[in-house]
């Protein structure tokens, strides 16, 4: 149910992308149990200009690789699974395709269960909740 | 009030971009009472690897077609009105252009009146709620 | 801790786009209090027909000029202080590089302050939450 908006430099190598779209996926499968196929993800890819990130903000030391991952998903995960997602996406990056920690940038949006529909029209979750949200108690 | 990001294939011909724009802002017409006009899209072409959705997940069969349409809109929509909204997207985009139902995701995010300024550096809606809004007891 | 996605017409000098990013970063740190370097920004360049907004709704005058600006920020800025960033972003843009305000339009989603990762895999802002948050009380 994620729906993932990933944003890189452009120039990489196709294999670079692929990896960044695999992990980020792993990731989540991973610390959000999200089920298998559960990807959804749109890249776009910036020259130097128009991806805009301060070299410095938060004690970081960001290069021209950095990355930029926005993560509409929905409501009720915990702030322990958000720590344990941004981890997971971080070391993955840094193992392959070999992105340095510091250049990647994690924000999420929290969406309802209703807000989504996967096809046909129809709001999947509405009828059948997905199984995280039936075992825990999703705040309103 | 809506805004609507619209994610498509490249390579499609100009008349097919106009026609989701169309059928997207006579579904909020239709079924959120937007009014006349109301009307803010982007709308961006992605090449193979770059607008990622499983090709089966949750029953779909997806084709390179897929169409993600992300809608970002006031908080305060019934579950039925949003259903509604996907229905008729889904059936309007498939009569024209011609877009099979199982490549039409669609995903909502929910801001405040207070968070729209359609101009002059003014926040409309904090004046004047949209009719809906006070219709319509809305949730906080 | 905003991130920014601006929105322009194909076709402008690059110091258009630079001019969009400094005066939109100095109405978040004049009107929001953001600290120095919280600047995070992506900016996409959209031809004719993919930028769609009506030229009348809501009284205004739209132009091919047309700007849309979306900010995702944290939760807990009062109307006020959103009401003083859509001021100050129109009065900065007005001047330079010089859009009508008729031509500017904001749109905010807020987010929590568990959905910040500025780097490394860590959630800055769970530890430390901001100066701004710490001062007001924060809605849930």
């Amino acid at each position: 149910m994620p729906l993932v908006r990933i944003s890189i430099p452009t120039g990489k190598v196709e294999g670079y992308r692929t990896e960044i779209s695999n992990q980020i996926y792993e990731a989540m499968r991973e610390t959000l149990q999200i089920p298998a196929g559960d990807r959804f993800q749109v890249i776009t890819e910036h020259s130097g200009g128009t991806l805009v990130a301060d070299p410095s903000f938060m004690g970081m030391e960001r290069t021209a690789d950095f990355v930029l991952i926005q993560i509409f998903l929905s409501r009720g995960r915990t702030t322990e699974a958000k720590q344990s997602l941004y981890r997971s996406i971080a070391d993955r990056l840094a193992k392959s395709p070999g992105i340095r920690p510091d250049d990647i940038m994690i924000v999420l949006t929290e969406v309802g269960l209703e807000d989504w529909s996967f096809g046909r029209g129809e709001a999947q979750y509405v009828l059948n909740p997905p199984a995280w949200a039936k075992k825990e108690k999703v705040p309103a």
